[in-house]
């Protein structure tokens, strides 16, 4: 798409690093409401945040599922991050972890409706890889 | 002191590694108001779960400082886990970037309020450390 | 309805100028649970508040709606709200486009689920005006 | 369960008397992700805080509920301790009255989701008093 | 003053019980910015709610406190219902308890916060106390 | 400085339209701590977002003071937001209306503490005002 920025293209890229195929679904639904939101929620984030070398996605991702758990009210994007995670290489039994962990910093109503939207990531992750192997067989 | 439990002092010598000697002050204060806030305090983020072998001091640091970040009214806890992770390791520049990634999951203010907060403890430390070595010399 | 005070019936009057006939299907919902829930959320706002000259209901429901994305845990309401401020004239770009400015106080995920939240009012609307024009041919 | 410590039994016995059976199944739940999380949830609230003589549970799960009807986003737990404050003897108009009241502290929108969860356990309450008396007869 | 009505008499009668002399600082300051402010702050939480007998103000003002604890960013509030607690026969250590407890449903940084400010409240009182005392000796 | 980008230009002369010389003092104090947080915070929320024509500043300087306003905690942006909608030519009327307003959906703790600090940018202003004529006597 000849129309992008540089940085949009950065930040789709490293977007599906992330998100997998969940990225261009969720970036299609936004720009069919508004260009201007889906813009900046690949350029900000992705193209100018996630890209710089500091920390890697591993950290990353594990603090944004800490954060979003903390934040209470944002399921759909803690479920997304969960997912990220995973496809990052941090395992189910770390995000299990600093979830638990959150307990400490804003209770158990948070922290437990964050452990319940962990497991059904892990249920979905476990069913689409059962349906690949499948498919393999 | 014999009244404690094992969670207790096992939580305590945990404590102090992640906060120095602020830890002892934290907690004398807590138990002149309440033994039980003090007890519970203690015994449960930092006996029971910061001992947990799964992620390091590092990371649970990070992700408490992002988590800290968006929640936004807890700002002198926020500059103990700043403190908390400049003494597990943690560079000044990966709480910066933690906390400029954190801008996209709730916004400039609960960041800029964060990155403030992250400047004072920076320069507390660099000033107790120049009297150390001052001391020293 | 005799019972009902002067800033009771003035507030219900306002209520229907924002909310339509959803003004009364709440109310009622309200006061099959509690009279003194449902005189107050009529009375209060709308009777006391919204009446008063000072802005006018366009802006006051373009920052309702701003205020509602910002609390994140509220969305029933600020769909309700959305509608008003359709209601009271504003457009679906202005809707989107202050949706789009709480990115920067709140973050993507409040905004996100907002716009979603956008998304789902005026397909509602697009529908609901589309049976209207039917009817009426 | 041998394998359980004093306050973990001791814990779970308070749970039951707050939640009945569904503290069973809550835990049940939750140990299926995390022992560690199950372990401290039954621990530490219910083992721990609720057992203290302080407070009675009437004003303990009013306080609670309260709390939640405050924050916003934890819809299942205030649900869980609207129906914990009736088996502790709240009454239904206590229970409208105190979330009534938080419209003072945290805004309609807050107080008028729990006023619904509210409505929808007091409804199921109902008909499952309804189904005990039938299968009495 | 003649030109109130009777529910901001009321209301004000109320608010002097909970806060004492406070009640009448707190609303003209209020007023030299908002005379409608100040009407519906009266009128609205003390002359319509607190009022009402189904609960009493023991338990309402206890709830507050949970209610404020939990929310976390408003302690000049919180302040003002720990000493309205007090003033309405809520002991010190039922105050410590309940936010104790706010632990399990908020997390430490609220809870800290709020025992701190509670430990303000009861060395103000204190001290008044200790004035009022020599002043009659 | 010829570093900066374009959007961080218009940024910035936006950013001073909202705010005067704290525009400048604002970035060079979060500059001295991360030069991307002080990028983006130009580039974003005054280069990319406020300069968009679909709504006038007057409107969205009004909706991010009741949207800080429910937020609660971020009360220097607050002050900050309030002192850029008088630059924008809200008056401090319509600035207290909509925080009133703002206690239907964030309660009176919020809306108090946004009234009183209105109250104190009203009073720097008037004195910063008072000066400047003197000083042309």
């Amino acid at each position: 798409m000849a129309r992008h920025s540089q940085l949009y293209r950065q930040g789709m890229q490293e977007m599906r690093h992330h998100l997998g195929e969940k990225a261009d679904n969720l970036i299609a639904k936004i720009e069919s409401i508004s260009e201007e939101f889906a813009k900046v929620n690949v350029e900000f984030p992705y193209g100018e945040l996630y890209t710089r070398d500091i920390l890697d996605n591993r950290v990353r991702e594990l603090c944004t599922v800490a954060a979003l758990t903390v934040q209470g009210f944002s399921s759909p994007q803690l479920k997304l991050h969960i997912e990220a995670a995973l496809n990052c290489g941090v395992s189910r039994e770390e995000i299990v972890e600093i979830i638990t962990q959150m307990i400490a910093y804003a209770g158990f109503p948070a922290a437990t409706n964050a452990l319940l939207a962990a497991k059904e990531v892990f249920d979905e992750t476990s069913k689409a890889e059962a349906q690949k192997t499948e498919a393999q067989d």
